[in-house]
């Protein structure tokens, strides 16, 4: 928005020019604005379940290896623990291992593989093949957002999984979303 | 959003529908979304200008103690103080009263009358008449937003004051926005 | 804290006292803090506890009158059931009642006795006798805090409920602690 | 904090051990905390007024070189330029250039030299000796603190300039305080 001037200020078309600028937007120069948006929030929701199917794919094209590589770019970047503990809690994860709270644990639990968490047998291996999520409801708070909803993978038998899911994402510094909490269970039967 | 069920599955077209269930709008009983917006920012600039010259025009039709009154409800409505200090800077306030953090060193600014605050005149009272503003940038953090920027005010001889000024505005759990910071300040003349 | 004055500036001992003055603390009416504390969330954590309790005890003592009052007044005090939804996922909800967005499906998730949802028994009206939580991780972010760990529940038959659970918690404008996330779930049983 | 096992549960002693286990401290890996804290408000101010007597010490000592290369590390470093706009309105800054929202105005206000702001005589080059302040009233929200006060700078000619100071400070994912608002004005005169 350009600065106001002297000269707008002519006695009878004044006003108008000014309230014209008044309400003219503001660039991008000239806007900050942290919070997160629904739009982001459905980004962030979409891309986990497309980097599980990519886990899976690259797993039955290149091992183990090729899937542990994915997995641990896919933890950069859409979790939070690089800057700290992820409130998460895996739906296959029990005992005293329920919580993993840094990468190490949760990379365990996607592609198994470690011996450190002998009960894992890596979620993110299981051929899955489709993705989608309904959402009961979305609570946003600032640069935080949380969601809960019911989440279904197919995998490539065309067996269903559905889970209970909690997620909450903190947008950061750079613009970038990440989870920093993640509750998944399975549903109550009954 | 209606929740997933199992009828939507139907092997064949049953992705498709599910697809267009997420990406439905959440209605109003499922979002929460606490931050504030950029219409909601300039609502409350608008607001103080009008409340401004309202102050003036009551003063001028019913002398102090109605403008003692609006000012009193525009302070109650559109200022923080019920709920802790305001950062409250005044364009005209110096010396050990520089700073009004309370709605007496405020009404006092405002609408003068009171022998704590001896070199209040009653700024609300100088017969103003319209107003304007120029935002130079805006910043949202969450529920707060900061803007600063030029504001005009022009009395009834068409007689203009400028002031650069600063707003720190926050939002509230019942929605309305208050200021919660305002420095005001004449320009430097160089 | 005192605004700082011309004569403390004696030449020789003035920058001193200006010090002393500079690291005072601030009074109560000179500082606000909108933000969340270790101490607020403890203590949110204890009641819910405390309040799961008194409702079981009410039952006990005054039938099921008296724990729907009971337990009314707990979600309108510690839930923000007033404010929007609420994501909860309770232990024992499933199928298309799984979430709990309003307060009427928390109210009969605690207390049954709603023919809407005929699969709730009661949760609150179980006999329970004590209760103990250990935080795995905490997340707290302005005015919101996330918890997530172990919750143990005890009845008068000394039988152990444990279940894992998220819990998110929002300071209000009136400095009080409320739900608004809650995602309980019984443990993975491998 | 040790995850709750069976073993402590034992029927006499166990509810006391799993008492002293709950109220137990988090540890860092188990907490993440992106709150501003008073000590790094403090911490914030303190480091502005060294930052700008360095800048003046460096321009004694090294001319405007070396000035120019000390402003430019500490706008780098304690605004927040690299994100977005910085609402920027110095003491000495008028007319169409009062608002410096981007790095270049802001150095250019500091160490002046720059052709495209001829009315900046490099405010930090001005010999200062000594800096003190007194904050009037802080606001904490989240990340984010406000603070407004009296700021007092003395020169080496014991020369004390006092300004009306507003400040925003926006803590990083990096746990680094920036200022994001800045505005800064010559005291009323009455």
């Amino acid at each position: 928005m350009t600065l106001f001037t002297k000269t707008l200020f002519t006695k009878k078309s004044g006003i108008v020019l000014v309230l014209l600028t008044a309400s003219g937007s503001l660039s991008a120069a000239e806007i900050a604005n942290n919070n997160i948006t629904e739009a982001e929030i459905k980004a962030a929701q979409d891309a986990w379940g497309k980097a599980l199917i990519q886990i899976s794919d690259d797993y039955r094209s290149g091992g183990i290896e090729k899937a542990k590589t994915t997995a641990t770019a896919v933890l950069d970047g859409a979790y939070g623990y690089n800057n700290g503990p992820v409130l998460f809690k895996p739906t296959l994860a029990g005992g005293e291992q329920t919580f993993r709270l840094n990468q190490e644990g949760a990379l365990a639990y996607f592609v198994g593989n470690n011996q450190a968490y002998p009960a894992d047998t890596g979620f993110a291996l299981k051929n899955w093949k489709s993705y989608n999520y309904d959402n009961a409801a979305v609570y946003i708070n600032g640069d935080m957002a949380l969601t809960m909803g019911k989440v279904h993978l197919i995998d490539r038998d065309n067996k269903e999984t559905t889970v209970d899911k909690t997620w909450g994402f903190k947008k950061g510094d750079d613009g970038k979303v990440r989870i920093v909490l993640h509750h998944s269970s399975l549903p109550y039967a009954g």
